[in-house]
């Protein structure tokens, strides 16, 4: 495997609404610093791949409107590797188009493709995993998924079932995949979480350029036929225009639908690296630096008396906090969220909700 | 009594910092709408006077600074009614100034003087109470005080304890004062309660212009001269600057430790009409307008589950409140304060603290 045939692609054209009001379709959670570390997800998520792929085969897919914001934060990639899309059509399309772009380039590419706004704590063991399953794609024609070891029964997330009875002779850390499960009940989760061969699904997934277009000819040939016609086409003036007009035509389908849920050969590397797709603030309350009681605190705030909140506030405002327990106080863009961090499931119910006392 | 000898004082100068954010040196609260009412409280105060003081003879005392707030609130003012302190120096200064002034102008005047950031519930009530006692003080050498007839044993109000004995002859519901007394602890303000002849000195005093600037004379010798050398220069161009004279020269006292509590003869109308300084949180929310959960709130706030609270938010800012019992929410010019309701005498601590947790 040369290091050169690796790619990676970031999907970030998100538009994360649950983290409101932080998060929201101007500025949405990819672009932001929610961990008050200095970097926003989009930066760590390119961070943790320095080594593995450089910046000429890093990928962004966003929308048009993020497409300044990509390179306002992601200065050191080339503009050209920011693709744009005219309108979400979910990972299918977004993936397709990827893939044709870089096959276009590299026919013998390997490729990672990511979420833009997960999290992930130990980088190191990342690394390891992603190297030695981009070493495994390039050397079969395997698709391979990542999949988180649960840690409690999480509704929230996706999960993957595996034979664990073998693994695969050329990675013995890698296993097949029998069966995808949408988010379970409670009940279920806990079942899951009791047995030991479902994961958590992370949305990351590592094949070579030939798996994943020989698979979307396959599964989601519509759509692949779109962007295959176009080979000659990328890198040309052309490109926005005849893609866009590619995109009109595709549906909108998630890849998980469209190709790993139908196809028969799926593999999956089940890893523990600290990973959160940070979906709720319990989420990023839990993933983010806290202090001794448990606050997790951006901005120029004092607290007093307050514990197991998280504060997100605008750096310019002082902000007082007493005699709070278990919260969500957050602002953005004259948005103030002060909610319970037991109820943020009505999150989106409250942000489009009229005044008045419910 | 000639309407047209009755004067207006209101003493606009404070810096309200009990009610921060909401109320600051920028922008004390005489000038804010802290009940949401659509009016500030300094205009609310003219209101309550109109049909007995006329605007020519309505003072605004207030600082520099403060002046084009009042000039702006206050349209219908004659510029020249507006009196400028060149700094603070509490409120004998104040009133030895407007008085001499007034006698400058009509040696026959009768004074109402009023804080600007009280408010008045029953405005019908305080009229007949106000046209009484200046009657009584046009008629006699009197200074009177109102009482407010306390309703719980507040130790947040200083007391007047009266001689119930035996009313005025010429006003049945004038009584004359006993003594002054400090804001008690609450043992004590559980035994004036108890007993029934201590009122809450509610600040506001009548007196004809010749009793106070003879008042002044006698108790506050230094600070009356000061004021009296000047009765040629009131209304011309010099002024400003031999008021700014005269000030500097004033020791800092009010006009209770100044004159009031030196006096031998001074009387009280005690009264019931709904009256607060809202010197605290808890007062301005007993105030103000609550909705069925006990709520009061300015701004463009949706509460949920939330009871018990006093929110004052900027109209621009969509504010969201889950979960919330019995606290403050206010924000102002940048600063959030979210803290318990019983905790609010901390909030100088608050607002001068460092960032951490405490």
């Amino acid at each position: 495997m040369s290091a050169s045939n690796n790619h990676l692609v970031i999907m970030a054209g998100g538009v994360g609404s649950r983290l409101w009001p932080i998060s929201s379709e101007q500025m949405p959670k990819q672009f932001i610093d929610v961990l008050g570390c200095g970097r926003s997800l989009l930066q760590l998520t390119l961070d943790r791949f320095k080594g593995i792929v450089t910046e000429e085969n890093t990928w962004v897919v966003t929308s048009e409107r993020y497409a300044p914001i990509v390179h306002e934060q992601l200065p050191e990639l080339p503009h050209r590797n920011i693709l744009k899309e005219p309108f979400p059509r979910n990972t299918a399309p977004c993936i397709a188009y990827a893939s044709w772009k870089i096959k276009s380039i590299n026919p013998k590419a390997n490729i990672v493709v990511t979420p833009s706004d997960h999290i992930v704590m130990d980088t190191d063991e990342f690394r390891n995993v992603i190297a030695s399953s981009l070493k495994f794609a390039g050397e079969s024609d395997s698709i391979v998924t990542l999949g988180m070891q649960p840690t409690r029964p999480d509704t929230g997330y996706g999960y993957i079932q595996l034979d664990m009875t073998a693994s695969c002779p050329r990675n013995k850390n890698i296993y097949r995949v029998d069966a995808f499960h949408e988010k379970p009940d409670l009940e279920t989760a806990q079942m899951y979480l009791a047995d030991n061969n479902y994961f958590w699904n992370a949305g990351i997934f590592i094949w070579n350029v030939n798996t994943i277009v020989n698979a979307l000819r396959i599964y989601a040939n519509s759509i692949s036929n779109e962007f295959e016609k176009l080979l000659d086409i990328y890198g040309t003036p052309q490109e926005q225009s005849e893609v866009n007009k590619a995109y009109a035509a595709c549906e909108r389908i998630s890849i998980d639908y469209a190709v790993l849920e139908r196809a028969d050969e799926i593999f999956c590397y089940p890893a523990s690296f600290g990973w959160s797709d940070l979906g709720t603030w319990k989420a990023l309350h839990e993933s983010a630096r806290q202090d001794s009681q448990g606050n997790s605190i951006v901005g120029n705030v004092d607290v007093y008396e307050t514990a197991n909140c998280i504060i997100r506030m605008p750096e310019k405002e002082r902000v007082i906090v007493q005699g709070l327990n278990g919260y969500i106080v957050a602002e953005k863009d004259g948005s103030l969220l002060i909610c319970k961090l037991t109820e943020e499931q009505r999150i989106r119910e409250f942000s489009g909700a009229a005044p008045g006392n419910k």
